[in-house]
């Protein structure tokens, strides 16, 4: 067992407070990570607050991680000490279901093993997350991360990033088609920079008229405000796709009236129920409603590749681990634009 | 113009009644059929009480129609005076929009002309359907009907034939795939039927473990009673597909359970908004919910070539039309199985 440091909070209410734990010594297939940066994802404030009533404690949240690699177990492969590599949502899976031997691990029908508030495979030991100094992951759930990148603005591909890419690709984005992002924030900016970069013509849909200016900057062709009747009524059953980023429960039939003949909407953010769906709104025009939970791990290095390409990364505020709990308050207000990365240097 | 009867509602709390009208002279594109059998649907009944908030009156309802051509215009190349020809719930669509173009014009972007309760494209007359002794329709809109299979039996097939044929369709049903067929109705009776056909593994979804013997007779090959959570259990992440026929709202979240990865449930029968969706319930196996609305005139016709190899009709009550209005109320309470047809001989 390896001595490691990093921020957790104790239960529901606790701030997050420095933490000492043991990480496994990497076995044969194991790759040991010093991580460098953390991203902060909204969904580590749910988990610690116990929003979707499946928390364990004590919990050290972080699953947007890149780093250096300093061991490798015998059998690694891949990487090799000094190598950058990242690790997101999940650290394992069963390997052999139906979902696994498709490259969707994410959708492991024995569960994947989530990167934190969860517990190893093969023992009821808490898994610990990327708020700390190291990490211990099967090479198959870790990634190589582009050496062109700006590393720290990486750090929020390994969620938000592919949480956004993945049902870009699986609704075949593309040029020709009009792509509408519903949300700016975490993920809503990065998936308008992949919309973008597939070659689509993309419309950032918002409430707020203000966030325009930057979401143009970040490659939207055209905004439109959906608090803004005439502007709704203009796109009306004109999208190919909507890309759904609200991460709470909302009324998504003025959104299903955007989208044209057989249209699908991608839903990402949002785990609790939506307001009811009229059926209608899908029965006239074949729409469809999915949802999309991360990617897999091939995926996830197809996404980091395609960024390295592109040259994409996120747009991210940087913040020391000693203000991670301010970070967690200005989060909660959407006060972020549109990524904290936690510098983990600053865990001295 | 030439005299026709037939029955009509004269508002939302009327009756069906004996009722005059005149209908057009066939024009050029015109085939004139004499209606031998028009099936009832329930979204008749709907139409008649005002349900949807749409209906015109004095309103013939009607869109299950077969019969005999006794007419055709200069221009008409398929039908002949002697055809047996089939009208479903269109009669019209503006045929140069984009969903016209791609065979689907019951999304027509002008709107399709609904066979009743609409008005002809080009003047704001009523269209009357086919609870009356004949119909003028533009060839287009007609279909042919194999000569080999129980006529009165096909009337049905209009409208619940081809609002379950299309989606199965769409979702590729075929060998290997298990598809479940939520509700045994009108429509739900055929689902089960053309899922079978296609070579599905075809599992009857109901909340009545007295429907399952017929179910099987149908062509089901297993029953799920939705009200056992055992039952429930045992199929859960199971389902390739399933066609959700429900007419009114209701709560997919346990239906959404039963589908695989990657798994899609098509609605068709309900119009008004439906209980609110959980979002992990499609996010977490990148489930789908996508409507379906009858299909497109080829569709349509593929789908009558279809029953005709297959040997496919409904299972069908015959009814005249003086007892019209207590076939209605048997509809009402589920008391039909699974579709009342009108002898249009009746009429006198």
């Amino acid at each position: 067992m390896a001595h490691a440091h990093g921020y957790a909070v104790k239960d529901a209410q606790s701030p997050l407070v420095p933490f000492q734990f043991e990480r496994r010594e990497p076995g044969p297939h194991d790759v040991c990570i010093d991580i460098l940066y953390c991203g902060i994802c909204h969904s580590d404030l749910h988990q610690a607050r116990d929003d979707w009533s499946n928390s364990l404690y004590p919990m050290v949240p972080g699953h947007e991680i890149v780093g250096r690699v300093t061991a490798v177990g015998a059998h690694v492969k891949k990487y090799k000490v000094g190598d950058l590599a990242g690790v997101g949502c999940m650290v394992g899976s069963c390997r052999h279901c139906s979902a696994c031997a498709a490259d969707l691990e994410q959708y492991c029908e024995e569960g994947a093993t989530w990167t934190y508030n969860g517990t190893e495979r093969n023992s009821d030991q808490l898994t610990f997350g990327g708020y700390s100094d190291h990490i211990v992951v099967e090479e198959h759930f870790v990634v190589k991360v582009p050496e062109n990148l700006d590393l720290k603005a990486v750090a929020p591909l390994l969620c938000a990033g592919i949480t956004t890419y993945s049902p870009l690709r699986y609704v075949k984005a593309g040029p020709g088609q009009k792509i509408g992002v519903i949300g700016l924030g975490g993920l809503g900016h990065m998936g308008v920079k992949f919309a973008k970069a597939m070659g689509a013509h993309v419309v950032m849909i918002t409430t707020s008229p203000d966030k325009g200016k930057d979401a143009k900057r970040l490659g939207a062709d055209e905004i439109l405000v959906s608090r803004d009747p005439t502007d709704m009524h203009k796109h009306a059953n004109s999208f190919d796709f909507l890309l759904n980023t609200i991460p709470v429960g909302h009324d998504v039939n003025p959104y299903l009236g955007l989208l044209k003949l057989d249209g699908k909407m991608g839903m990402v953010g949002v785990l609790t129920p939506i307001d009811p769906v009229i059926g209608g709104n899908l029965i006239f025009g074949r729409k469809s409603l999915f949802g999309s939970g991360i990617g897999g791990m091939a995926e996830t290095q197809e996404m980091l590749d395609f960024c390295g390409q592109h040259n994409i990364v996120a747009d991210v505020e940087m913040v020391s681990i000693k203000d991670v709990n301010q970070a967690w308050h200005r989060m909660e207000k959407n006060d972020v634009r549109y990524r904290f990365v936690i510098d983990m240097a600053t865990l001295g």
